[in-house]
């Protein structure tokens, strides 16, 4: 577990993956974990307050908070699926259920600004792998992150909301245990094991927005889609 | 992280410290994770499916598998929180909410039984705590873990159901960002962090019950009580 530290503060339109390639020196295998907002902020996903018109349920479920941002979670949500002002836990378009619809104020660019998820985190983290290789030889996995609240439990942990360059979820079904029985049930998401990982050594408050796991088995391809419930297998809808 | 090979299978009774010892040099502040599995073998926290009988409530939830499996998650449940025969998602007496209240099958050490999760896993990892400090004289931290699915998201991961020696959830509430700005709401739940990436080296399929993190700043003392969201918190009840 690395942590890349010295990369700079992240604008529109910046190259991460120039920044990341400058900062660490990669090797094929790696699974670099990126904090999302790194990926959001070079993809211009910022929404300034000032220019949201919050409707009247927004100012609803804002209770005393900024009806604002309660505005701009309602625009990136395809589903409500718990509200308590001024908690708001939704589903994303991408099928995320988390808290805001992932819409956050920390670490924003600026002190009247939200981050808003990647529109397409699975391509970002496609593009951002295409690019290390283009600048680096290298061929690594790329899981983009995010921190998300968990039914039942407290605190939140690192998932994986986009990737790309490894398998998310690794099917045991059919196989055997040490003593020879067959594992039922057995698929684990590594994917978000390895964006929890990289959460322990980035470090919230220090800013360090990346990680590199190294000596990972990351073959095959796959997408954080596939980490979300399909609707027929979900009994928490 | 270090997976420790070559731990025989336990047994009830069995000195899992000194397994463990044997095993592996430990140095301070080390986080031992260890499957669930090997603290209840050792504490004899199997059930032979020979000896029990069946419920009309087992039998309802069975569908086509074996009533008996059924009668024991049952045994092992608070509460039913999703039933969708065979499949049931209970409350643990100890407020987990998991697949089957914990019990599973893979991994037993007889064909006809199931295994349980210990009775009070905090407690569980206290006593190996303190057994590697007597026997090797280092202070490490202790993490029970088990796999549990997610609401949402598809495959497992792995979480802390037992711990000793470190703080669980890492509370930053008024602490400032890089940029400055105050990050709410942000309590990091580093125990099952931390379990999770041992999963990752430690693989179902070897049968490699513990891994050793090391370079982690375990710090502080908590148990792993403190991961269940409290009632009057929980949206999802």
């Amino acid at each position: 577990m690395i942590p890349v530290k010295g990369l700079p503060e992240v604008g529109e339109g910046d190259d991460v993956g120039q920044l990341i390639a400058a900062a660490v020196e990669l090797e094929d295998g790696d699974v670099i974990v990126v904090a999302h907002k790194v990926v959001s902020k070079a993809e211009g996903r910022i929404v300034r307050l000032a220019e949201v018109k919050p409707s009247a349920q927004a100012r609803e479920l804002a209770g005393e908070e900024d009806p604002r941002r309660l505005e701009v979670i309602l625009r990136e949500s395809a589903r409500l699926v718990r509200t308590r002002p001024p908690l708001v836990i939704a589903e994303t378009r991408h099928g995320f259920v988390c808290a805001s619809a992932g819409v956050d104020a920390s670490n924003a660019p600026e002190p009247d600004a939200v981050v808003l998820l990647p529109e397409d985190p699975d391509a970002s983290a496609d593009r951002l792998r295409v690019r290390l290789r283009e600048l680096t030889g290298v061929d690594v996995a790329v899981i983009v992150s995010d921190s998300f609240g968990r039914a039942w439990r407290q605190g939140t942990t690192d998932v994986a909301i986009g990737c790309a360059g490894l398998r998310p979820l690794v099917d045991l079904h059919g196989k055997r245990d040490a003593a020879g029985y067959e594992l039922h049930a057995t698929v684990i998401a590594v994917a978000d094991e390895l964006a929890g990982a990289a959460e322990l050594v980035r470090g919230k408050l220090e800013g360090i927005a990346v990680a590199v796991v190294r000596g990972f088995d990351a073959s095959g391809e796959g997408t954080a889609s596939e980490l979300v419930m399909p609707p027929d297998r979900d009994l928490f809808r």
